[in-house]
C-alpha cells in the first residue's frame, strides 16, 4: 500500500450511516442533539460506541474519568498508540456533528483498516473524551484536561451540575467510572477531526483546514461608572453617560482586533446597562471582552492597546478593567501537521492552514503528545446549534485525510 | 400692599417645618420617602394636609379621582380660583421634596395671606393631584390627566398595581373617592413650584427657574439583527455583530442631540444584548431612545436625523425602528410666566428661563387653564432618589416667587 493507493479511502456511506445512527440518541425535535455529559443519552451513545469498537475487534478500556480508549493492536504492541480522539457529548441544543464526527471517523478508520486487512506498526486507539462541552459540568474539556495534568481528578469529580449532582456520582451512575488512572498512558500522537465552527473554509471553498494551533485567549471584565440622571432634564454637556463611553469602547475594541488582522479577533459579548430604564441616562455599564490571537506576543500587544483605548474612551468617567482568564496559544506538532497537509494534497482536496478559534480536547492533549487537528467546513460557520449542517462529502474527505495522516505517522514513527 | 412690600414673603421657617413634619409620613431609613399613591402613608399625608388647610380656614373638596382642593375664599367667590398644585405622593425610594414642596408652599401661601390679612379677589385653591408619580399605578400624572380630559375616569379606575389591586378600590379604601366629578371645575390659573430634577440651575447658581414650557418627548424601540457566531472562529470581516452596529448608533444618537443643543437631548437608556454570552458575537441588540426638545419642528427634525443615522450605522444588518410614544411640547401661559419672572426680579433672585425636561401635572393642566411652573435647584440635579437634597433658602425663595406671582395674577385678572 502506498500514498497513492486508490483504495486508501474510508467507506463514506458507512461513516455517514454511523453518524445518523448515533444521531438518534438524544435527538431533538428540530434535528439537533441533546446529549449532555453523563446523562442517560451519553450512556447510550457510549454503549453503542463500545459495542461497535468491540465488533471491530478492539479492546475497550475506560479510565477513571470515563474516557474510552478503543485499541486496535499494532504489529509492535509495546509502542505508544496513535490516537484519534474527540467527543460524543453535545450542548443541550447542539448539532449532530460537533465532536461526533471526530470519534466516528476514528471508528471508520478502524473499520477501513480491517477491510483493507492493513496492520499498523503501532496500535491505533480511538478515544471518546468525557465532557468536552462543559455545558453540564463546567469547565469544558474537563477529562482531557485531567489526562494532560491541567486539572486533578479530585477537582473534576467534585464539579456539580445545576441540580447539584456531582460529576463522579453521575460517572458511577452511568457505569463509566473505569479502573485505569486518567493520564496513565502515553500517546504516540493524537489526531482530531472536527467541524471548523467558523466560516472561513466555507467562504474560501476549502474542504480541509490544516490546523496549526489554537489561538491564545484572554477574557476581561470592564465596568464604566458615570452618573445616572434624568433623561429629560440633564443637558448633553452635563451628562456622565456610561453607555456613551462604553459605546466608544466597543468600537475601539473592534478597531484593535482589525489592526491585528487577519488572526486577531475581539468580541464584546455581554453587556449590562444600569439602571436600564428608558428615561434614565445610564449610570454604569458592565461588559466583557474576549481577545484572541495565535501568538502570545501579539495578544499581549492587543491587550495593551485595548487598555489604552479604553482609558481614552472613558474620558472623565471611572473604569475598572480586570483580566479574568488567560489561555495561552497552542502550537500543534509540526510533523503531525505535515502529515495532514500531505494527506490533503494526496487527495487533491482544497485546503488551507487555519488556527482554531475555539477550545478542543486536542489543545490540552498537545501538552502531553504530538497532536494536531483536521477541520472541515460547516454551513454558515454555525455550531452549538441544532441547525448545525455539514456536507457528507466534507466529513468523508476529513476522514480520508485522517486515515492517511495516521498511516503516514505510523510509517514515520517506525522509520524514526 | 404693593409689589415692593417688604412683608410680602412667606414664613420660611414655618414652611420648612411643614416639609419636615410631613416627611415623617413614609420616612425611609436613608432619609427619603416611600409614599406610594393610595397607600396608607398617602392617606396619612392627605389627612394631615386636609386638617392643616381646614385649620387655615379653607373649605376642602375631594373629587372622584381623589384630587384634593383646599379653597380660600376670594372677594368675588364666583371667579374661577387661582390654583397652586402639585403632589404629595412619592416614588418608592423617593426624596422629601419632589412634589411635596409644591403643595406645602401652596399651604404656606394661604397661611401667609392669613397672617397678612390679605383678601384676594379670586379664590385661591391649593391642590394635591393624585398619582403624579405613576410608580404604583401607571401611567404617571393620572388624575391631572383625567382632570384635563387626557384620560377618562373609567380608564384611571381600572389601573392595577403589581399586586392586582385596582386604583378605584384603593381610592375607596383610603377614603379619598370624593363626590365631585373630576374636571368639573374651571381654574383661573395654575402655578406649580417644583424642584428642577436637573443640574442646570445649580451649575449656573440660579435660584429660580422660570419655566416656559415642557419639552416634547418621543420614545422609540430599536432592534438590530446581525448573526450570532463563535467569538473565536469568526474573523472580524465576516462578522455580523449587532452590538458593534448598535454602538455606532448610540454615538450617532448623541451626536444628533448635540447638534440641536442646548435644548435637544437624546438618551439610550435600555440595552439588551442577545445571546449576551462572553464568547458569542452578539446576534441581536434591542435598545430604546428617548428624544426631547421644546419645539415640535425641531423634534421632528431630530427624529428624521436619528433614522438616517441609524440606517447608515446598520450597514448590511437588519434594523427595526418603532416610535412607541409621542408627547408634544407644552408652552406655558405667557402671562403666568411673566408673573413669575416679575416676582423673581422683585426679590432679586438670580433666575433663568428653563424648559421642563420631565413631565408634571402642570403639563396636563396647561390644556385647560393658564399654567406655569417655578423651579428651584436640587443638589446634583438628583431626584427620584432618597438622597434628593434641596436648600431651605431655595424652597423659601420659590415659595416667595409663588406668592407674588399668584397675587400679581389675582391683580391682573381683576383688572382684566
Amino acid at each position: 500500500m502506498t500514498d497513492t493507493d486508490t483504495r486508501l479511502a474510508v467507506d463514506g456511506a458507512r461513516l455517514w450511516a454511523s453518524i445518523m445512527e448515533t444521531a438518534r440518541i438524544g435527538a431533538t425535535a428540530r434535528g439537533g442533539l441533546n446529549r449532555l455529559t453523563l446523562s442517560d443519552e451519553d450512556r447510550r451513545v457510549r454503549d453503542w460506541f463500545c459495542r461497535a469498537c468491540e465488533q471491530a475487534g478492539c479492546t475497550v478500556t475506560v479510565d477513571a474519568l470515563g474516557n474510552i480508549f478503543a485499541r486496535r493492536r499494532g504489529r509492535d504492541d509495546t509502542l505508544p498508540p496513535i490516537a484519534i480522539g474527540s467527543h460524543l457529548d453535545t450542548q443541550p441544543q447542539g448539532g449532530k456533528y460537533d465532536g461526533v464526527i471526530g470519534v466516528l471517523a476514528g471508528l471508520e478508520v478502524l473499520r477501513t483498516l480491517d477491510a483493507l486487512d492493513h496492520q499498523t506498526n503501532a496500535p491505533i486507539e480511538v478515544i471518546n473524551w468525557t465532557n468536552q462541552e462543559g455545558s453540564r459540568f463546567a469547565p469544558a474539556m474537563l477529562a482531557s484536561g485531567v489526562f494532560a495534568g491541567v486539572f486533578d481528578a479530585r477537582y473534576a469529580y467534585d464539579r456539580r451540575d445545576r441540580d447539584g449532582r456531582r460529576f463522579e456520582d453521575e460517572l458511577v451512575r452511568i457505569g463509566y467510572k473505569g479502573e485505569a488512572a486518567c493520564g496513565d498512558r502515553r500517546l504516540g500522537a493524537h489526531f482530531e477531526l472536527h467541524i471548523e465552527e467558523g466560516p472561513i473554509l466555507e467562504a474560501e471553498r476549502r474542504t480541509i483546514g490544516i490546523v496549526t494551533g489554537v489561538q491564545g485567549m484572554r477574557w476581561y471584565e470592564v465596568t464604566v461608572e458615570g452618573r445616572d440622571s434624568h433623561a429629560g432634564s440633564t443637558p448633553m454637556p452635563m451628562r456622565r453617560d456610561a453607555l456613551q463611553a462604553a459605546a466608544r469602547m466597543f468600537i475601539a475594541i473592534g478597531d484593535v482586533a482589525r489592526a491585528h488582522g487577519p488572526y486577531g479577533v475581539a468580541t464584546v459579548g455581554m453587556v449590562e446597562c444600569h439602571p436600564n430604564s428608558r428615561n434614565v441616562v445610564p449610570g454604569s455599564v458592565f461588559f466583557t471582552i474576549d481577545l484572541r490571537h495565535p501568538e502570545e506576543d501579539v495578544l499581549a500587544d492587543m491587550e495593551a492597546e485595548v487598555v489604552w483605548a479604553l482609558r481614552q474612551a472613558a474620558g472623565s468617567l471611572d473604569m475598572t478593567f480586570e483580566r479574568v482568564w488567560n489561555s495561552p496559544p497552542v502550537r500543534f506538532d509540526e510533523e503531525c501537521v505535515a502529515a495532514v497537509r500531505q494527506a490533503a494534497a494526496a487527495h487533491g482536496y482544497p485546503s488551507r492552514d487555519i488556527v482554531s478559534g475555539g477550545g478542543h480536547d486536542s489543545a490540552y492533549i498537545a501538552r502531553v503528545a504530538p497532536t494536531t487537528m483536521i477541520f472541515v467546513p460547516c454551513k454558515d460557520g454555525l455550531s452549538h446549534n441544532e441547525a448545525e449542517q455539514v456536507l457528507q462529502a466534507h466529513v468523508v474527505a476529513g476522514a480520508n485525510v485522517l486515515l492517511r495522516a495516521v498511516l503516514e505517522t505510523d510509517r514515520r514513527l517506525r522509520a524514526g
